[in-house]
This record gives C-alpha cells, sequence and structure tokens, in this order.
C-alpha cells in the first residue's frame, strides 16, 4: 500500500524495535540512507539495527556508524522491517532470519516491486537518501552531522556527485542543507575517490591499451591474464574510456582464468543490455555486462562482432 | 576601493559601452562568469563584448555567446572595463588595448591584488561565478537558460562539481536556482569531461611518470620540454595525482620553454598559496600555481624543496 511521507514518518514513530536493511552488494545510498535514518531513530529513543546480508564497502568506513552494520546471521523479530533503496527482493538472508510485526519499504527506483504492506516510492528523487531527507524535515526531525554526513553520502554517490540527470533542484537544496549541518563535502568526496598509488599505475597501463573501433564509436581496453592477474582492481576505467570523445559504446574485456573472461559495457546511445544479453549477460541500457566462457582473443573477436553488429543496427 | 555588491550592480547599470575581461589560460570560472554577466548585460541593452587575451577551450563551446569571445587585437575604448576572476595582472594585451574610463574588478581570491579603481571580492565564494549570482538576486536579473548555463559552468568546475571544500550551501543553492532554470547537469559535466583519444594517451603516459616523495605525502607529474610539447592538454592530470591514497600535496610541472616551467598544485591539508606565492605565484589554499622561469631540472629540484619545506613546517 503507498503511504504518505508524513505516514511513513508516523510508522516509525509506532514501531519501538526497528530493523533497517537494503539490497546486497549495497552501494553508498543503500549504506548512507539506512545509517541517516538509524541516527534519526536512535535519537528518538528506538532500539534499531541495520542488517545487510552482504560486506560493506571499506570505503564508506568514513560514515559514523558504519561498524555497527551487520550481517543477519541469527533469527530476529522486530517491530518493524525498514527495507531502503530496493523492493523485497535482493535482501539476502534478512527475508528469511527477520520476523517482523510489518514491513515499510521507501524507496527511489521505479522497477520496485511494490510488494510492501506499506510503500513509500518517488522515483523522481535521485536517491533513497534524498527521500530520507525530506522525512526528516515533514517530521521535523534536525539533521545530526552524524545522520547528515551519512545522508550526504547516500545522495552525492547516487547522482555522480551532482553530474547525472537525476540531479534536481531539490538534490542540491537538500545537499546544501546538509552542508549546513556540518558536513564536509570535500572530506565525503575525497574518501570515496581515495586510489591506491597502484590502482593509479595500472590504470595508466589499462589506458595505454585502448583502442579505438568502428570509426572511433567503439573503444575499449583489453587485458589478457597476465595483465588483469597484475590489476588489483579495474575500478574507473570504463569510465575513462566512455569519456572519450565520439565513443558510443565502451567495453572492458579482463581475463580472469584461461578460458574465462568477464565484460562491462557503457554507451551513450546503443541499448548495449541487447548485446550483454546476446552473448548470456544481462543489464540496463547505458551498463551491462556478461561472462565469456572462452580464451582472450576469441573473447575479444567475440565482443567486438557483437558490438559492431549492435552499432550498424543502430545507424 | 572595495564596493558593495549593490554598488557592483550600480557601477555596470551606470556604463554603457562594456567591456569584460577575464586571466589568461582562462578556467571554466573565468569563461562562465565573463559569458553569464554578458548575457544579463546585454538583456539590459548595454553595448558588451568580452576580450580574453588567449585561446577559450573548445570544451567550453557548449556556453551560449562562447562564439563572441575575442581576443584583443586592436585598441578599443569603453565606459567600462570588468575584470573578472583575477586581479588587474594576468590580462594579457587587455590593459594595453583597451581603454576604459574606469574599471570594476569581480573576484573571489584572496590573492587579488587590489588595484582596481572598484573591487568586489568575496573570498569566501567558490567561484567569482557564484558571485556573479548573487549580483543577479541583489539587483532583481532573472536567470535566462543561456546565463544560467554559463554561471552553472563557472561554479560547478571551480568547486569540482561540488566535491572540493570551497563548496558552501550558499554555492549549492545557488547552483539549485540554476538548474531551476532549465540548466542540465548532465549535459555540463559530459560535454566537461568528454576527452580526446590523444589526451587520455597522454594522461596514460604522465601517470606512469608520478613520483611519490617525501613518503608519499607528496606526489607529481614533472614533463619535460619534449613529453609537454607531445601532449595537447594537461587538464585533469592533477586530479589523478591528488587521489592517490595518502598524498597531501598534488604537483604538476611542465616544461613550457628551456627555462619556463609552469606548476600546479593541490592539497589536503598544506597550505599551497603560501608555496606559490613564495616562488611568485598565488592562488588558494588548496589549488595554487606559479611559474618557474629556469630549466627543467631545476624548476622540479626548486618547487620540491618549498614543497617539502611546507609539509615539515605542517607537520
Amino acid at each position: 500500500m503507498h503511504i504518505s511521507l508524513r505516514d511513513t514518518g508516523n510508522c516509525l514513530l509506532r514501531a519501538q524495535k526497528i530493523v533497517i536493511t537494503a539490497h546486497i552488494n549495497p552501494d553508498g545510498d543503500a549504506i548512507g540512507s539506512s545509517l541517516g535514518l538509524m541516527h534519526a531513530l536512535q535519537y528518538l529513543g528506538k532500539d534499531v539495527s541495520i542488517l545487510i546480508d552482504d560486506d560493506i564497502p571499506v570505503t564508506f568506513s568514513i560514515l559514523p556508524g558504519y561498524e555497527l552494520i551487520e550481517k543477519p546471521v541469527k533469527p530476529v523479530s522486530c517491530d518493524l522491517l525498514v527495507v531502503l533503496d530496493t523492493g523485497l527482493e535482493r535482501l539476502g538472508q534478512v527475508r528469511e532470519l527477520v520476523e517482523s510485526k510489518s514491513i515499510l519499504n521507501i524507496d527511489h527506483h521505479i522497477s520496485n516491486d511494490n510488494a510492501a504492506e506499506f510503500l513509500y516510492l518517488d522515483a523522481e528523487r535521485a536517491a533513497t537518501a534524498e527521500i530520507i531527507c525530506q522525512l526528516f524535515k515533514e517530521m521535523g526531525w534536525g539533521f545530526s552531522l552524524q545522520a547528515a554526513t551519512a545522508l550526504y553520502t547516500g545522495i552525492a554517490t547516487d547522482c555522480g556527485f551532482f553530474r547525472y540527470s537525476n540531479t534536481t533542484p531539490s538534490t542540491m537544496c537538500l545537499a546544501a542543507e546538509l552542508l549546513a549541518a556540518g558536513v564536509k563535502p570535500n572530506v565525503i568526496s575525497e574518501a570515496l575517490e581515495r586510489k591506491s598509488y597502484a590502482h593509479v599505475q595500472s590504470m595508466a597501463t589499462a589506458m595505454q591499451t585502448i583502442e579505438l573501433l568502428d570509426n572511433g564509436r567503439v573503444a575499449g581496453v583489453f587485458l589478457n591474464q597476465e595483465l588483469t592477474a597484475s590489476m588489483e582492481s579495474t575500478e574507473g576505467f570504463i569510465d575513462v574510456v566512455r569519456t572519450i570523445n565520439g565513443v558510443d559504446v565502451a567495453v572492458l574485456l579482463k581475463c580472469i582464468e584461461e578460458k574465462l573472461c568477464r565484460v562491462s559495457m557503457r554507451s551513450r546511445y546503443t541499448d548495449v543490455s541487447k548485446i550483454a544479453v546476446s552473448l548470456g549477460g544481462g543489464g540496463h541500457i547505458r551498463a551491462a555486462g556478461c561472462t565469456l566462457r572462452m580464451p582472450f582473443l576469441t573473447a575479444k573477436q567475440t565482443l567486438l562482432s557483437a558490438v559492431s553488429r549492435a552499432i550498424g543496427e543502430n545507424r
């Protein structure tokens, strides 16, 4: 049942023992909105815990309360389970282990499964953390520095630090209020952007292997098994490829084992989820991926043929 | 003479023929604040031109009015010369070729030379474009989409898309107003992030030359004359250096001519404007630069000594 923001707040106020959860493979918004809400509810005297069935990236250890996030390992009962930043799927063991009198779901994904007893869904918001900010204001809850830091991180990560198309005047005004509460934008961004020296060196190596194909409409980084093994991470590589002038489809292919290659794709125009599906993978129109169980050079050829075909159809 | 924001507006209103200029090596703020102010003044019926004694990076060709920016090539007389985003230095041929009844200077650099007849300086603002936004509001000028696009770009580029420490609640609230005027944040960010294939390759080369110094607290890219000449731009290089784990001061040194090197610095803790001033340059606490008229290796040594000294004092 869709409820109002005020009823969402009242639903929280009525409960005493509250478990907050969010999707597996948690991102800045899942973690930031969970921690932001936790701080407010704790201030109100509630018994609150956060259970997420996955590892929490250490990048987010700068967020106050990070260390309080737990994995569900044993049965728990509570008055209210609050599900953030997803529908009732992708919760891992939480659904099995948490027994709650009711479920409140707060989300900004249009794809929400509408399965929760109480649902506040606003797909116009850049982040679930933006909705939590609105909830604070609706209920007259002040932004503590702890809550503000978590919520700012949730907003900033989901809108690419105010660069993506989902950034609205409301997004920025709420972020301004969080800064006024004492959040240091540079501390957050520096912590989230920090890279090891080794990673920067790997990126330099990878960038030197960038190939332009299909008259510059396709660009790719192709890392053979040796290069892949030499790198601790390939995070951010494809975003560099994506920004090259004239490039529609950016691909990253890494050879993990002799006959196992992983592919990531990003695009400006072409539907890369179709390409990924044709190769046994999946994803979104502008970001998709697949796994190719074949040797490096065969995988590269297979991938590039599929991309060229898609680009041709899209012409 | 320092004047108020209202007097700054009145000074503009009193003039009819206005020339706007900004510093050589113009960045997004120099260009964006110039264009934003131009649009407002043109709307008010003023005869306005922008003269900047340098090439305007093609990246900014998305800004309405970009094609109207000219280089000073012949003597011009006007009622008012408006100098943006710098003091009265770094104007190239503008000082010689523009004869004006008075000079109005609007700037956000604490290092401003205080040489202008009329000066509005607010070093608390993230960008000169932020001051221009405040001027619009003070004077009751509406944000046209053209002006808003230019001013948003000025603000966003000078505060690293709201990631740097100079980003304040005011910065974000004003940016929110510009979005409300129709600015598309993703269009701006994608256009500004677009890089040529050659630039990405140059960046890869530069990143492979990164040196870690002072126990990893200083990191630098040092480009000799040959490497510098091989690169069309070094934009963004220092931001990669800046994100390396543990780095306080990031430096970029490029050798332009045999005895002419340009230095950019960014920092997390150390006041790099002090270092820059000690070497004849200027800037902000976290971002500063200077020109060293000496051979590459001497410049490198001079710079690193000054940085080490500052880091030592800051310990």
